[in-house]
């Protein structure tokens, strides 16, 4: 399945914060066919660090398809056949570099300056990612989503969509979620996440777009998100106790590494090469601000929340209280656990052995 | 019970790294009497963070008693009306600001060159620790260990212990531990609470004495310790998701944090005055570094492991695995868990609950 990105701009968009932000450009992809009553939609949220690819190629050569290509396409669970699946990037997407992401966030030009915003970009929510896609969707001939789905960050921006337009929302897929609110230890460990940055010397309160980046600090932000986001069991069968150079038996000096330091090392600074730290910051506080508690009552939807058994990050128990708590709203809830020990990234990695839950689902 | 801190010093001790270290200094402290044999010493390590104070205090006036206090003391669990009880402090103790804590490590003078050692200071390794220890043992007069017992950091000394010495250590009592050798992930973990305090730009390659400190580095290290040693549990219980200042209904700007986050900050910052950066460094390298895998044939002592339920650091089935592989080897082990959503620090904490199950194991 090969996939086009396209970009639609918002001219204006008025968050949360109160402010009104211009010109506002957001990445999406659809894949499939939006019918005649504009009622087989499915939009797809991504994850903290993702961007809009959620299935299919761009090219040919592209070595990877998207991050839920087991679960979207022709004859999947979430079948393009039958359904027109939206999927877009974020507000504030932390893969500024990546040409293939279209976002507007700190790295954008503020109109009233001629500069990027920086640290000036205001603060957003998971309720402003979810207007923004409204009016995607509105503009595509959406009439309402036969779901809304998505992992991590994705699937509490399904339950915030729940939440705001009940009506327009038949059913909720949230993968490695959050319950009906982010929890205090995830917003300590967000709050985690985030220092490495803070303290690099050349973050300067975000203004840093004439300067050299904050790349250490973000580097070291990305990664706890990488190790955070694993487990111990992906520790041990991918590195063990091997010293990163082999030529050593024992890493014995406070500058040799162990190779799982050495390989995380690796995978952050490559990643960091195309992220900003300004709009990590921006991601993080929107998750954990994240609360739809106050909302509850309003929620109409079908719920089906998919939790990784050895998620270390949004542990299980997070959605079954959640799932637990909609249950006893008497909405329609069920509950389907992926097993393996990839931690939280098990709701990537491992999301097709939730293929024929999310059909069952998506049909009933 | 008011203990007595004291001081011993080696003249001169041979680090697995090959550095001679002279003049080491070591703080102690004793629970009950040596009996004539000899043979009724129980040694009581300390955790990362920890000092010698395993039980009683210093001062009538001393607000909270050692760590271990629950399980230390006249008609206790590690009962100091029989045994002769010995805490000490390690080699780069992390708590060189608290005046009760005498340690050889970073901030001490090197004496090649009349100034602290700082960056300097040789790596160091469980092992080394045990043999500081062990010197001291001989100068008390102690021949055997009844038993060796410590959590976290002091269980894996314990193992050190009957690794090296089969012998001389009838018994092990492993809380909050590793099995025979830390586990990747949790190596990639130390890693992670280290980024902090390189990242800092005080911290100038340790070479931080004649200059302002890594305060803020240390602080953010310290931060992630605690959380990553708790559990969501204590998190929802103490903080949910209040924010730090009342007054304001949601922490909607992003210099506003959430309760959590602020009492982290709070204690961390605490912890952090009277730490140092360079000893904090040095011990995560030690744990690091810590395998008894290749000596495994040569243990003899009987082990108690108690693993904290809902511990996120030392998940309690590295603890499992660990007595697993001993058992296969023919050796004695018993395992409890400790039950409570405190996380790693159950293993402080929550202690208490294990009185029963150490009490049996001391007189078996």
């Amino acid at each position: 399945m090969i996939v086009e990105k396209r970009r639609f701009v918002i001219p204006e968009l008025l968050l949360y914060s109160g402010h009104g932000l211009q010109n506002v450009h957001m990445g999406y992809e659809t894949y499939g066919e939006l019918n005649d009553r504009g009622d087989n939609a499915v939009l797809i949220a991504h994850y903290f660090t993702g961007t809009s690819h959620a299935a299919g190629r761009y090219r040919e050569s592209d070595p990877e398809p998207g991050y839920w290509d087991a679960l979207i396409g022709p004859g999947k669970a979430i079948d393009t056949r039958k359904y027109f699946v939206v999927s877009c990037d974020t507000l504030c997407n932390l893969n500024t570099g990546n040409p293939d992401v279209i976002t507007t966030g700190p790295t954008s030009v503020n109109p009233a300056t001629g500069r990027p915003w920086g640290g000036s970009f205001p603060v957003v929510t998971i309720g402003d990612f979810v207007e923004a896609q409204k009016q995607l969707a509105e503009f595509l001939g959406i009439e309402r989503f036969h779901a809304v789905a998505g992992p991590s960050m994705g699937a509490i921006q399904a339950l915030e969509w729940a939440a705001r337009y009940p009506h327009k929302v038949d059913r909720v897929i949230a993968a490695i979620s959050c319950g009906l609110a982010t929890e205090p230890f995830l917003i300590a460990l967000l709050n985690a996440w985030c220092s490495p940055i803070l303290l690099d010397p050349n973050f300067r309160q975000g203004d840093y777009h004439d300067g050299p980046l904050p790349a250490a600090g973000l580097t070291e932000a990305l990664k706890l998100v990488t190790l955070t986001a694993l487990h111990d069991g992906w520790a041990k069968r991918l590195f063990g106790r091997r010293p990163a150079d082999k030529s050593k038996a024992l890493p014995s000096d406070s500058g040799q590494l162990f190779a799982i330091e050495s390989a995380l090392q690796q995978t952050a600074t490559a990643r960091a090469a195309i992220a900003d730290a300004n709009s990590f910051l921006r991601l993080a506080k929107a998750v954990q601000l994240f609360s739809i508690e106050d909302r509850k009552h309003d929620l109409r939807s079908k719920f089906l929340f998919l939790p990784a058994e050895s998620d270390l990050l949004m542990f299980p128990r997070y959605a079954e209280s959640g799932a637990a708590e909609l249950s006893s709203l008497g909405l329609s809830v069920e509950t389907h656990f992926l097993k393996g020990d990839g931690g939280h990234l098990d709701g990537l990695n491992a999301i097709g052995q939730a293929s024929e839950a999310v059909r069952a689902f998506m049909d009933a």
